[in-house]
């Protein structure tokens, strides 16, 4: 039996896009996809880590050298040295996150990755806030919240710092002060456990093969990590795209956060009122906002 | 390579317990695992709906008839009736919903389930706004949250509803008015998405088989829907516990979130300050505090 939704199953949860060429949008979804060119920017080749798993699946993480230079320099020197190359994602716990590295922390890191950085924890206001669009709703964790240089951003009087939305990647590390390397990551499966904002580094997100990571089976060990008779993942090789061959490269671009159409996807966000919708909720949460990405057209 | 946690990888995320039996507890997880018996309240059978699936692998969903009476008395018919049994899984979102019943929508449904039925969006606030443990921090979709009842619930002036938290199980729809029978059933598997509050019925919460859900392959075609040669997950059947011999009950009890426990335990998700973390966040959102569940011990 084909398993294909029929015309009103279709309809459960997107609601109907606007049918006339001319009519405004009326969803998130459509407003991404009549976003002008201008709207998008080009993500650098050097901001993407491009890690190639078992069966030739690939995971693409936009790395945030603003948010976190420290860790995305060690970062940068794992990929061109190889670091990842034949390890693996080794714990999957559920609602919390996939991480991937080297589980025993014993084989020895390439020469020139710093092991006592500073904490890129948060970075001083003045340097990012210029430019911030506010997400003018309340928020559990932060005096304020919004978007900046393509990126969900929580801030108080001083600092501006990454969430930890679903599918943001951060760098594991050992008992604080210890900040970690950034050779052990992980990537955000579930509800966004923001209580980690500021005390651990998040270093990007993944914007390719998150299904993939997410629906990785849970390990039954402490924690998530995969017991004996369990198989991790193989990781076969993560490169910057920049050292990759141009024909094996990926190209991404993200929405410009100060574009009308970022303004308009937010609104919608917060206000689903179409056919499917009777009650618009009047805000939604910085990480239900996911800051829209797509591949080059 | 056995894959085993180091000790120092192992600290990665939980933070140590205390270790002294008489200290207080430090970590929401040392809470729990300390808790008084006095502080646990029996799930009653005929509230859980016990689905088993492909290789005997099962899922235990709690049902909430004080928040959705007319949906939840539908469930219980379509469970006696072994409405699901020989269905399946059959949409598996990212970062949204794993959704199942009979995707064909033509199936007839039993006698007795009413198709018609009052939508069970949000109850009257006087009905259960009495025994609310307020949560006191901002929520960008609600006046006020809170606890009630053992559930996660959001209030305004007049009503009282369930949240879209992460394994919430909801009634999927077609368009407005229509509010569903219950016959196709979601949980949710990413972050909250709230939005969908007081828009769609919540019957209840996936308490056993979480990882499980979470974990399927997400479908390729469109709203993650199994394209042909995508397989569904079979569901052999799906009874209330009350309507299974005594030897294959589960026996589940829920945190009273009236007790010191679930107080404490309240005070540390919002403020985690242990060895491991470095900045209490001062705040906890709504569906990053589920509410304590355990097999009857």
């Amino acid at each position: 039996m084909p398993i294909r939704p029929t015309a009103a199953i279709a309809a459960l949860f997107l609601g109907f896009q606007a049918l006339a060429a001319d009519a405004p949008p009326k969803t998130p979804a459509a407003v991404v996809a009549q976003a002008p060119a201008s709207a998008w920017q080009a993500i650098a080749p050097d901001a993407l880590l491009v890690m190639t798993v078992e069966s030739g699946r690939r995971i693409v993480i936009q790395l945030a050298p603003r948010f976190a230079p420290a860790h995305v320099a060690n970062i940068r020197a794992l990929a061109k040295a190889g670091w990842w190359d034949g390890k693996s994602v080794y714990r999957v716990q559920d609602n919390y996150v996939a991480q991937w590295g080297d589980p025993t922390e014993k084989l020895p890191l390439p020469a020139g990755i710093a092991a006592d950085i500073k904490a890129d924890y948060a970075q001083p206001l003045a340097a990012l806030g210029q430019s911030v669009v506010p997400l003018p709703y309340p928020d559990a964790y932060a005096p304020r919240t919004g978007f900046a240089d393509g990126w969900p951003v929580a801030m108080d009087e001083a600092s501006i710092w990454l969430p930890h939305c679903y599918g943001m990647v951060g760098v594991a590390r050992n008992l604080s002060p210890d900040a970690g390397t950034g050779a052990e990551l992980y990537a955000v499966i579930g509800q966004a456990p923001r209580q980690l904002d500021r005390n651990i580094a998040l270093i990007g997100r993944v914007i390719e093969g998150m299904g993939l990571l997410a629906s990785l089976p849970r390990g039954s060990g402490e924690m998530g990590f995969y017991a004996s008779g369990e198989k991790p993942l193989p990781i076969m090789s993560a490169r910057l795209a920049s050292d990759l061959p141009e024909a094996e490269r990926p190209y991404y671009q993200v929405m410009d956060v100060g574009s009308q159409s970022f303004a308009d996807y937010l609104r919608l966000r917060a206000n689903r009122k179409d056919d499917f919708y009777d009650r618009p909720a009047g805000g939604v949460d910085l990480c239900n906002a996911p800051v829209p990405v797509r591949a080059r057209p």
